[in-house]
């Protein structure tokens, strides 16, 4: 067991689940309770100073951790992909994936998690907050429906962590009422990426509560 | 003449000023005027789909693009970096600046944004959503403050682009109030710094507005 990797069943946790499942890298899963604060104990804070989730630790390497997801992927292309099939090894085509991974982290992820927050879980609604985040996050998506023309993935039209990063989260687009026909390429690439077997079982790391949610609520919908 | 690069006075600009003044890259400046909306001209999206600042194009290398401030930051360190100086080549140690250079995209830079926005530039104040970004902001300075216990740099005690990218959102905090004496380390490692000449050239580009902004929010509050 290389890695022990903490996660809960949200999008940047199936950023470091999907990557794990991806590389064949043997782990071991803790899952952390948000509910009732476990990434903000000491014992966990050792591992993430930040007190969020994911996090991960490398056996082999000393018990070396890693926190924050865009991190944890690209450690993981460094040390468990020696044939980058997840990150281009040449400068151009791995800044391409950096970009669109940086895009996510920076843009994507905060934003729409602004927007999940201001939507479903603040405590008071406040039109003014709430269409700003969906706006915004409308309008990356609309990025990526641009960076998708012509091609099959974000960066250099080939699968990569870029592509794990943005899928994870526009996944779970429905949450805010987000139609992903408004943006038919992001569709289509989030299928494609959703048919991968290795992105199945990341998506039920560490259990199926996330993705049984985004089931339920795609079922009351219809 | 390497790389145009396209920014404003802003944090996000001041990363990949700093950075390209550190590396020495001989680069040209295109101010951007975010008053008049440039970033969003067409020529513009072409070297960024996102629309924002910074971005830059390498005119040696058949004119890349490269979009996102902490893309441009690992490209620069990719490209023009030999010596390793500010992305040491140990993956270990590299894992530890990514860690922090993610921290920043995923959490200071977009949280003390939003701080910046609900304070100082929403058409509406709304108490809520000032108090949630400015409590997250500090709470991000707190994880700083506990990286620099018994360091003088976030990682691996070596200054790098990670100390470069948080370094140039703390910066901004005046704007809100937060004072760095609540984190007593993080205002030595900022002064350390911004001590540092390239620190200072990188402020100023590609014109001193921001600096100066910063410098008279300061005079009015003694």
């Amino acid at each position: 067991m290389l890695t022990s990797t903490t996660l809960s069943s949200t999008p940047n946790g199936w950023k470091a689940a999907i990557t794990l499942e991806e590389l064949g890298v043997t782990y071991e899963t803790v899952a952390i309770d948000m509910k009732s604060n476990q990434q903000k104990e000491d014992w966990y804070l050792k591992i993430n100073p930040n007190g969020r989730i994911p996090a991960m630790v490398d056996h082999t390497k000393n018990d070396f951790c890693v926190f924050e997801s865009g991190a944890m992927m690209l450690y993981l292309c460094d040390l468990y992909d020696p044939n980058h099939t997840l990150l281009p090894e040449e400068p151009l085509a791995r800044s391409k994936v950096m970009q669109f991974l940086m895009f996510q982290m920076g843009g994507i992820g905060p934003m729409q998690g602004q927007a999940n927050h201001f939507s479903k879980f603040a405590p008071e609604k406040i039109p003014y907050a709430v269409k700003r985040y969906i706006d915004e996050t409308k309008r990356l998506y609309e990025v990526l429906e641009i960076a998708l023309e012509g091609q099959d993935y974000l960066a250099n039209n080939q699968y990569s962590i870029a592509d794990i990063a943005s899928f994870s989260w526009v996944k779970w687009a429905i949450l805010l009422d987000i139609s992903l026909d408004e943006f038919p390429r992001v569709k289509s690439w989030a299928e494609r990426i959703e048919a991968r077997p290795a992105v199945q079982k990341g998506m039920l790391v560490p259990n199926d509560f996330g993705y049984n949610w985004l089931k339920q609520v795609a079922a009351e919908k219809n």
